[in-house]
């Protein structure tokens, strides 16, 4: 049990799922005759972020947190993507900046003080439970919601989607 | 870090925000004149669960994941559950076994495999992966589902009323 593996996988796992999930909605899209851009716009009530940002957002969760634990600024992405491909690459460029960081710097950021933005305000939390009880519940909150907006469009998707690529053995 | 305390806060962090929701959803059916029940029954899709499942299976996984990682054969609680204050004792009951787990057996638990139920077969992860790659998606999946549910039937809450009291300092 380290910092790194309490994290990265998370959100590479996610982001993998993620990816795969928007692969079935594009195919949804194909095989109904549905304007993929309607998927994109679709939110669950009118003050709720739309799909694409909810995409958006997941990968920020990633790219910040995983950041924020291993000392570096996180790079800012513009939020301009207005396709599925767009979206692909966005997940895509989250995934290899993950990669770049170094788990050792990440390990030690257990009691490190992560600091960020909250609104207009600041939040501060010690590195585990920035990463416990703030990063990880905001990811798999916004990967959800991305699956549940699907869901709701009639993709046809099940909870495997969501949990991804996992070190399960079945039997 | 131990799996102790990667597990069992995120549990009762989120089973008592869940149950924070639940209050914010009685007042609005109250203030709006909803029948409560039509909040229970409200589901995104009409093969995803409804409202009052999507509690009880998040009650599940944190009554279950909890008592597999402490070596503890989970208890079953029908699903008989009909009003919110039901709901809420739900959780209450779930989050008071929860509080009964040895967290020493919890701690010993990473590497040892973990067989669950899965549909019609049953799934091997060691102890660590098992917290991190399904059942912690698991129950934060559905607590946000609750919560997606609620927010698409017009109640007013937000993302801090996800994430509970956390321990995070505001400047």
């Amino acid at each position: 049990m380290t910092m790194s593996n309490a994290s990265l996988p998370s959100f590479e796992i996610g982001l993998n799922a993620l990816a795969a999930i928007l692969d079935k909605a594009e195919a949804h899209a194909k095989a109904k005759k549905i304007d993929p851009a309607v998927l994109l716009n679709t939110r669950l009530f009118p003050d709720m972020f739309a799909l694409v940002r909810q995409v958006q957002t997941a990968c920020d969760q990633a790219k910040n947190a995983s950041a924020r634990l291993a000392g570096v600024e996180p790079p800012r992405y513009e939020d301009t993507e207005t396709t599925i491909s767009e979206l692909q690459a966005r997940i895509a460029r989250t995934l290899a900046f993950v990669k770049t960081l170094d788990a050792n710097k990440i390990d030690a950021s257990v009691d490190r003080e992560i600091t960020f933005p909250l609104g207009p305000n600041r939040g501060h939390m010690k590195g585990w439970d920035y990463l416990m009880h703030f990063a990880l519940p905001n990811f798999h909150f916004h990967v959800t919601t991305a699956y549940n907006i699907l869901r709701h469009c009639g993709v046809e998707i099940g909870k495997r989607d969501f949990l991804g690529v996992i070190p399960m053995k079945i039997t």
